[in-house]
């Protein structure tokens, strides 16, 4: 980044916006993912205006732009991979408005998704995409990956709540898209295009998203089952009674006894899978379903069943669930952690197929993840200094993907594409489809200025970026 | 569309699946909006594959495809403005395949919506989209106009549910876009730019759809109001007591005027506004928010209110609402629907404005619609052949759409752009907006083969095609 380019920045930004010292750099040079890249400079804007002159500054010097919302990004989503700025937008936090009487809320993209949560609670609303990092992702962040979590089954995605956005175009137009209504049908989905296009399309600059009145009660059992093939069908059962959970979440047994090893609280160390099940509404309908819950899951046989009788019981509950990631996170330096995806029937055939995938590559794999929509997370515990074990990492990591896609799945539930599942697109979408995705960034993006090296492989590259 | 075109037409198709007569032609002239344009032929295939060479062609000739469902279009969506292929998706309808487990549906694009219903139904499932066409229209048409009726604000739109497709592109690739799965991240997010698109970036040729569990029971009552402000106020309260009706239906004093005098039944022909609501969910639940609705209606003042205490009563009950269609039908030979649609907060203030409209217009306007979500329905009686009064509805028409952007909302909720609303598309878009829209449109469809001449004004065009 030339002394022209950074001069012309300085007219944009004030001083203090602007970052190029090494170790301001650095800071910003990875994320939550795998691999480190230096950015050759760091601007921190505070309006879709400063943005949209970033951008048009971009397009006329060529050179990349990388927007970065808290890094929570497990794919590599904001890595600044070939230089460039990085536009550091978990500044723009000023606005959040909740719009009781139309049931939205507008916000700027530096908002973190738990104040969205809070602040909609305190106005009896509900914001249902919860991702497990929601305490310190940025709702721009969350949109732009679609990341979600464990609702997906019975709310659906953040996808679902986008109903509009302020977006600054990668030839630094700033645009409107949707609106403020639920039902929008006017043009193409431009809103649903964004969500989820991992910055390639689009800065966020503002977001209005649809909320719901807020679940009146909720109640949560937990149930332990030899194998995870009776958890499935306790899963199906429950389903087929007309019950639909907020949430379904499964542990695989390594997960169990990782959990159970970090800190004993007398979780069945031979159990084959543990299910966390919650339900939300009605009260009166919920003493009922999850009554018809525990009785479904004592006639298949499930180890042990616990029902939460007050709200510490529920916290205790969820605690083995959100013990998983420190439990997991000591038992090794580096952490792969996937969201490969299939059709819910098919959980007992991944689970097999991960146990497999175990055995053959000899790595520590544990498996977790949202049992109602078939959105798995399995996490490979290794060492990124281990050449020789990255290399089976890396091998894994493609079976994975390939047995999703074999059981008509998905690479990514809601992680994304990024760096590290850019050369298996083309297996999902063939080389028809990854031509369409092209044509639309080529043609929104003509000098490839947001986020280049994502979602796309390079000529050639078959492997993921892990060795 | 000379011999030798048809001569290739006849090498992909039977003969008796292309149609040249003008009788035949003329059939698939018009659709249920406005006007008659006749194609030059009509195709009607029976699978992927032959669509895909069918596109090849036309790109070879360049002559416009226009795909077809069951042509309920109230914005012109099929309408072979010029001329060429008629492509009718009616005749692919020999898949739908409910999938209990995963709870999904996957089906042929030319089956009833009905159906689908009907099917996902006796499998103790639930497809919520329910546009008042539902029982002739295609799911592939719906699909493509993202066509939603009543249910919006509890359930979303078609699109919510819209998991996975098999497409035609404009170039005549055949391609998956999405899944099987609630979460997909992986790419763009193809299959919501498809659904809503009106046919201009793909034909659907298969579509997986997400079902969910059928609600166990439902709720029903009426409610009748001085003015729609009361009607608005006691909608606003309902929800903001943590209810989510299924339904919350409104006619205005004209909508009821016509019903009632269309078949009487003892509607209250002085009440500004009627409003059917409908709860479903579990029968415990039900009990206390219908009881809950019923006293903030009285509350607020309702002249009168019915709560269903039977199937017949429900029955009743929606009954009202039905005969809105005959009832208007019968007072003039033409019928101009609109779907402007505004956040919830703002109904009280567009049914002022369009009652302003319908006075300085002198024009016979009725107003209906689904008030959960601001989806209303201004429609104009009138008569074609009458062509002074016609330029008054044209006017008035672009009123109305003034009106809903002016209250924050959008020009079309649910019926689409088509022919109908091109020349305002801008309004809501902006030059910078329109120019996104169109890139997409370029970079798939180079020779502008599907369904031209919708969506996208001409040069200089400002009016609609109604005078």
């Amino acid at each position: 980044m030339n002394e022209e380019v950074k001069n012309k920045l300085k007219k944009i930004l004030p001083t203090n916006k602007l970052h190029f010292e090494l170790s301001d750099r650095y800071s910003y040079s990875f994320d939550a993912s795998f691999g480190e890249y230096l950015p050759e400079g760091v601007a921190q804007p505070s309006s879709a205006q400063e943005i949209s002159e970033i951008v048009k500054l971009a397009n006329q010097y060529g050179f990349p732009l990388y927007p970065r919302g808290s890094a929570t990004s497990l794919s590599g989503g904001p890595l600044p991979v070939e230089g460039g700025l990085v536009l550091d937008m978990s500044q723009m936090r000023d606005k959040l408005i909740i719009d009781k009487e139309n049931m939205i809320a507008i916000t700027s993209p530096g908002v973190l998704t738990s104040d969205i949560h809070n602040e909609a609670e305190k106005a009896g609303l509900f914001y249902p995409p919860d991702p497990s990092s929601a305490h310190v992702s940025t709702i721009a962040g969350n949109i732009l990956e679609n990341s979600s979590g464990p609702k997906g089954l019975k709310y659906g995605t953040t996808k679902e709540y986008v109903i509009g956005m302020e977006v600054v175009t990668p030839t630094g137009e700033i645009v409107r898209v949707g609106g403020k209504t639920v039902k929008n049908v006017t043009g193409f989905d431009l809103t649903r295009l964004i969500t989820g296009s991992e910055g390639l399309l689009g800065i966020v600059t503002e977001a209005t998203l649809r909320l719901i009145p807020k679940p009146k009660d909720r109640k949560t059992m937990m149930a332990t089952f030899h194998n995870p093939v009776d958890c499935g069908r306790a899963i199906t059962k429950i389903l087929s009674k007309g019950i639909l959970p907020a949430a379904m979440e499964l542990m695989d047994n390594a997960c169990i006894r990782a959990v159970e090893h970090f800190e004993p609280s007398g979780l069945p160390v031979n159990a084959g899978a543990l299910l966390i099940l919650e339900v939300d509404g009605h009260p009166l309908a919920l003493q009922e379903e999850i009554e018809q819950s525990r009785e479904i899951c004592e006639e298949i046989g499930a180890l042990t069943i616990k029902v939460a009788e007050s709200e510490k019981e529920r916290n205790d509950i969820w605690t083995a669930r959100k013990k998983v990631s420190p439990a997991i996170t000591q038992l090794g330096p580096t952490k792969i952690s996937e969201d490969a995806t299939v059709p819910r029937s098919k959980i007992p055939e991944m689970m097999e197929k991960l146990n497999d995938i175990r055995d053959r590559y000899q790595l520590n794999l544990v498996v977790f993840g949202h049992a109602g929509d078939g959105n798995l997370h399995p996490n490979i515990i290794t060492d990124k200094t281990n050449i020789e074990e990255m290399k089976r990492v890396e091998d894994a990591v493609g079976d994975i993907f390939q047995a999703a896609l074999e059981l008509g799945g998905t690479l990514s539930g809601e992680h994304g594409i990024g760096t590290l599942k850019a050369p298996y697109l083309e297996r999902e979408y063939g080389k028809e489809g990854v031509a369409l995705l092209k044509s639309i960034k080529h043609a929104w993006d003509p000098n490839n200025i947001l986020n280049p090296g994502k979602m796309f492989a390079k000529e050639g590259q078959t492997k993921v970026v892990l060795t």
